[in-house]
């Protein structure tokens, strides 16, 4: 369940920016506003992270059968060596077709209340069948996945390892459930700020604490807060200043297109920020390439403020403290097709 | 330098299959006709392998950004986790161009004499500025990747580790040298043929014997010999009897078009054959998905011969007894774009 602050709740607030003298009242306030990654895995209802699973997860993440062409797997938009993303606007798919949307980055997601843009799928299991199926990212079907999965002794092993009490465990559901278990290993704990958070403040440097207390006091906390920095709720972008159509494309009404709800127009998740120093370009357009002006656009168009370039190049520093560390990934491997694995159909429908 | 063998050496041995009991008087031929992947990687003339200089390399082998579009990597078509290669017929890259033959593996490739089908690239550091520059593969320029490396300081730092003595060491040159010295560790020791080989009999079943005594009295060896079972030297495909176009297409003439002399149309350097398994489809073409219809195919059009279903049966058999450990491959966390990194490009020029 998402919760929508009200709008009201964003009233800004003016307090004086903390110095480094006031370390621990920053401490203190942060604390209170976000969270730290934790070390290890959270538990996830219904979806118990055995090894077997994560294994079997890790080998379908990378797995470029699962998309009709065999060139694309989730790792080719998710790239865990570029910050988790693609670090492209808009990701390329099957065919050489673009998605709509920025890739967002599958490190920490987990921790998001809702996947995509528009929170349209509910966990990580519900996003993971999205791209798989979509015809202009991996362009397959339950039914090619399922022939393609059961064709390889190993997959098939693997999966009753993974699902020891099902009858017949090679399921695109379980593809799903066997992703998500992997991708909530996918965390990136330590960061600078969770140091801070956690009572050293040594962590962040005098600019990076008036950053964050920038942060705070300018009302970014309104839709980035808690353990993602954001990821939790849903804001019109443009809430105060509707940027131009570069950022903002109009075809693209966000939310609307889920709720069909006339004030859910241009309406997204606020973007979850842990590691935005990897994932550039930014917004769901991925129009911005740069931090600082991303910053800037988010000041205007969100809070209806015109920050300095003091400030913003202040926010960008404690926004750097929010790269975590990157889980050690051994990249797995994937056993070899048999006469009945499907071939590779790459011609675009 | 490559020899080509003369044609007359390879007349047919027609002895007696050797059965289980003449396990070590097959051992002693096999030892004499291959030889074992080493369990450390070779030494590379002028291209020492430091760990930065491998790290580094590995770091490009995985970096997408080599590409103009940012989305085709080493990775992408040599996948270390499908056998080394993309297990597509031929290689799909920029703008979803079809390249014209079929990625070879990077497992093992450095101890082939040559790279490339036609054998145009001498050493490994030559052949990786290939695919970076081809139009239909990851369509970059030396240019645009210098400016790329350059523009992001944990690269910059990298090349100064890995080529200590050189003044200005971030060029598309050691780019190539140092995903070389990385591909140079990309080996795969321990096959079970590897350790009969060594002399362990009892890796290799009966079956698995009788078709390495297959292997060698049919003449397979005249091409499939020494340490990568081929990649040494070059043959005419359709030596003794020309495949039809769909295996063979007519267009694509092979080493003709290196050395353009008339007897080298259809040349093609004899492929290496570890871990065939994993390396489906077959041939240049990539045209055979099954490795009993390719030894097939080879038995008629290079040795004119017909084998039996159960010689076919026997001699896979022992192909698969090549397929060996491969290695533990981290995978790199590469340092974010800067404001100086070209921006992707990715339309077809």
């Amino acid at each position: 369940m998402i919760k929508r602050p009200l709008i009201t709740a964003m009233v800004l607030s003016l307090s004086v920016v903390a110095g480094p003298a006031m370390a621990n009242e920053l401490m203190e306030r942060a604390s209170n506003t976000f969270e730290p990654i934790p070390k290890y895995p959270p538990v996830i209802d219904g979806n118990e992270l055995t090894q077997a699973k994560v294994d079997l997860g890790k080998m379908l993440f990378f797995e470029p059968r699962l998309s009709s062409s065999h060139l694309i797997s989730c790792n080719t938009c998710h790239n865990v060596g570029l910050g988790g993303d693609d670090e492209l606007s808009v990701s390329i798919g099957h065919g050489w077709q673009k998605g709509p949307r920025n890739s967002p980055t599958v490190f920490n997601a987990v921790f998001n209340a809702a996947q995509f843009w528009d929170g349209r799928a509910a966990d990580l299991a519900e996003q993971a069948k999205g791209p798989v199926q979509a015809g202009v990212e991996m362009s397959s079907t339950p039914a090619r996945v399922e022939e393609t999965l059961k064709s390889m002794p190993e997959y098939i092993a693997r999966f009753e390892d993974a699902f020891p009490t099902q009858e017949a465990p090679v399921t695109f559901d379980n593809m799903a459930v066997a992703i998500e278990a992997y991708e909530a290993t996918l965390i990136t704990p330590d960061a600078p700020f969770d140091k801070f958070l956690r009572g050293n403040e040594g962590a962040l440097n005098d600019k990076e604490q008036e950053g964050l207390a920038l942060f705070m006091d300018r009302g970014c906390t309104a839709c980035h807060s808690g353990m993602n920095l954001g990821g939790q709720s849903y804001w019109p972008f443009g809430l105060v200043s509707r940027p131009g159509g570069d950022i903002l494309p109009e075809g693209d009404k966000g939310r609307f297109a889920i709720t069909e709800t006339a004030s859910d127009e241009y309406v997204f998740r606020a973007a979850p920020l842990r590691n935005i120093e990897l994932t550039a370009p930014y917004f769901h357009s991925g129009a911005v390439w740069s931090l600082e002006e991303a910053v800037s656009v988010m000041a205007t168009a969100q809070l209806g403020t015109e920050l300095k370039d003091g400030e913003v190049q202040s926010i960008v520093a404690f926004l750097k403290t929010l790269t975590g560390e990157v889980p050690e990934v051994r990249y797995p491997q994937l056993p070899p097709s048999t006469a009945n694995t499907p071939r590779p159909v790459d011609m675009v429908p």
